[in-house]
């Protein structure tokens, strides 16, 4: 079939730069390649016509979420001629099974309105971050999407029941439901989650649910440096165990960026501290009250403040939660996602500062996220006074590839949530285990052997 | 390298029957095909030797655990000629992280083993099932084996923070490591597990582990149906949430066979009742009381005894624990392990019942399992009097089709948590989704293309 052809059977085409442009670029400004086309299917069986067209005729396929990623994955490469396909027009939430625990929606459902949809049946869909008015679940599924509930429920793998999406060849994978055992063969779905569209496209999911809290408590806590933050987040485990649902970090810089770019914020607490966290917790009882005395209790703790009200709590959330949006309006960045052990983090964190001032002596570090997932943003920015843009342009590749031998000797990932896309693909390919890579390169051409699905993205 | 090869260069090898032989039989009293040697690799290196020699000579190697399996997929099949490679040797527990709460070991290390290296460290490791004195952590892997704990900790693949294996070209999979994220391409190592061995050799694997927890709580109660059953689970999770750790069911049958061919155990309850369900709880504060307010005021409970010690507690988890043995012992049955969704089981063991007595008016139906994981055990055993080997012999095939096309129906899976092997291979090949089963073998057939690692075992 042809974009007419398919035009005619009734799937949503366009090809005029009003359309396409917007489509090029995402959340952080990056631009991709030219696109011939804008594709947004309505159904798996014009999904299906999409990719056996594009089969057909060797187009590159762009599957496209809420274009909230941070590694280029979602844009087209520089090949040209790539069909980008929308899947905004399949939102539908099919099911919220309260008994059951699950929800089967579709691809283009944004991430707020399945908060939305389970929190009326008295359920929580136990993924949030930042970008949820506008990430989508397949985008979430193809990036294994993290956020601040990892350390309790997981990453977006965790939460996937079942699967249905359209592999390169135009067959169906057709695992929805809400099994919560099946042994039976290879589990295929596992390669779509975090295959960031290159494997085939994702058009619906069964997603777990977790019954409502009966209560929440959540804390901003001033504290010294990450050692004493990881001391911490074990103490309130060790204490409160698996209520304790976030346990995020930023530094002071962090948080006076979100106090000067977000409006009608506020600093909790009323002293200066060099690191900050952020606790949630939830569970029956008070938790509020069981929060305060781990708080009150704990050596590492300089100053804290428990919210008192859901909309206290809302604030607290809001100052870690438009920290990306912060930086963006305060200048640009050579952005960083890394893991490591989680014990390691704080040594980790020591070494690249050090290994930083040695080999870039006026770059400035600014550090935050995931504590309890060993998940640190590792943002560098243009030394004051300095243009940030050039500044980013010209340091991107010599900073990264320092930061990245630092984290391949502490045997951490160059890419703890955000994915590989096209701006870790040399870097993966530089250090990624050569077993994995080999396998990833035979499973990627046998299940694509045309290279149409999302070409560029994660394998160079 | 041959045999005589590898022998030289220190792998343990033998060819002689006598150390072959038990090697061809599992737990179950299957029989495998004729074996040309048993190998026992007591490194990674001497793994990967065996892998490339076998692939060298064409030779079908198949990886063997504890031989706890039912479904023949430890054993070598009919094609004869095969290397056993068993596991055995690499059985070291390499580190117990109580603060990271993950553990590192061998492929060989048996679970009973994990359990108590674990508890020295006040960590569990939540994984547990009857055959954990036998089965091997490579085993569990390869059949992402589920067990009693499914409902709050997951099946295998959730506990897998890390994995090293020998892939079936003898490059390396090198994952091991406790990284809590890690989205640096696509997740490979989610292909060994529940692999059955037939992508590659498991070698190591890193594990999740949780505290151990402050207490815990045991009941055993009768009641009438698996509806009601369900309708107690729904109760015990709204009241207790996530402490509610296990939740198994058997019928009367179940426990009469138990008391009938197991020494020492009793009967828990003084009354008769159709069903019975095993609950455990764990969490701070005393389980045993609000498990136990929780159950008085529950109108599904006929009657209910809560564990008062850690002894009477082990004594209710070996009732429920000594069933496939006790079953055993009473003689053959047509066994299954079917899963569906959790709402949907009482009706579907309706159905089972009806459909069968239609089909096979004489046959009994034995059902237990994992009501919380909508997983159960359907045993078919021959009409009373009638020899029961012959009756499985004559009948397998025809009954399984029957339940096979039941469950086809329901959209549930015919293998919930043993897998396929080779026992259920055929039955996939019939029923199974035709985009996965694509997908299926074009992976097999691009991480080995020589056909040598564990052939015949899940895709034929």
């Amino acid at each position: 079939m042809t974009l007419e052809a398919l035009r005619a059977a009734g799937v949503w085409v366009s090809t005029t730069a009003e359309d396409i442009a917007p489509r090029l670029t995402d959340w952080r400004g990056a631009t991709g390649g030219p696109a011939a086309a804008l594709l947004k299917p309505a159904s798996i069986a014009e999904v299906v016509a999409v990719v056996r067209a594009a089969g057909e005729h060797g187009v590159p396929l762009v599957p496209q979420g809420g274009r909230t990623g941070l590694v280029g994955g979602g844009l087209p490469g520089a090949e040209g001629g790539a069909w980008i396909v929308s899947l905004e027009r399949m939102r539908a939430i099919r099911q919220v099974d309260a008994a059951g625990l699950s929800a089967t929606v579709e691809a283009g459902v944004v991430l707020q309105a399945l908060h939305d949809a389970a929190a009326k049946e008295g359920c929580v869909f136990p993924l949030s971050l930042g970008a949820k008015g506008s990430a989508t679940i397949g985008g979430l599924i193809s990036t294994n999407a993290g956020g601040v509930q990892v350390l309790r429920h997981g990453t977006m793998r965790a939460l996937v029941l079942g699967l249905e999406a359209v592999l390169p060849d135009g067959s169906v994978l057709n695992q929805l439901g809400g099994l919560r055992k099946d042994n039976s063969g290879y589990d295929i779905k596992q390669l779509l989650i975090g295959g960031e569209g290159t494997l085939g496209i994702v058009t619906a999911a069964t997603l777990r649910l977790v019954p409502a809290p009966a209560a929440r408590a959540v804390a901003w806590v001033g504290l010294h440096s990450p050692a004493e933050a990881l001391a911490l987040l074990r103490r309130v485990r060790g204490a409160l165990g698996e209520a304790v649902e976030s346990f995020e970090i930023m530094p002071a810089a962090g948080l006076a960026l979100v106090l000067r770019h977000i409006e009608g914020v506020r600093a909790p607490l009323a002293g200066a501290h060099a690191w900050h966290a952020l606790i949630e917790v939830t569970g029956r009882g008070a938790p509020e009250a069981m929060l305060g005395e781990v708080l009150m209790a704990a050596p590492e703790v300089e100053d804290a403040v428990v919210a008192a009200s859901d909309a206290q709590a809302a604030a607290l959330w809001r100052l870690r939660e438009e920290l990306p949006e912060a930086e963006r309006r305060d200048g640009g960045a050579i952005k960083n996602d890394v893991s490591i052990a989680v014990a390691d983090l704080p040594a980790f964190y020591e070494a690249v500062v050090a290994v930083m001032a040695g080999a870039f002596p006026t770059l400035r570090v600014m550090a935050f996220g995931h504590l309890g997932d060993g998940n640190l943003h590792l943002n560098f920015r243009a030394p004051e006074g300095v243009d940030d843009r050039a500044w980013v342009e010209a340091n991107r590749v010599p900073v990264r590839r320092v930061l990245h031998d630092l984290i391949a000797d502490w045997g951490g990932s160059i890419s703890a949530e955000h994915g590989i896309g096209t701006l870790k693909a040399a870097e993966l390919a530089r250090l990624g285990d050569p077993g994995k890579l080999a396998a990833m390169r035979a499973v990627k051409a046998a299940l694509d052997p045309k290279g149409i699905m999302n070409p560029g993205k994660i394998l160079v």
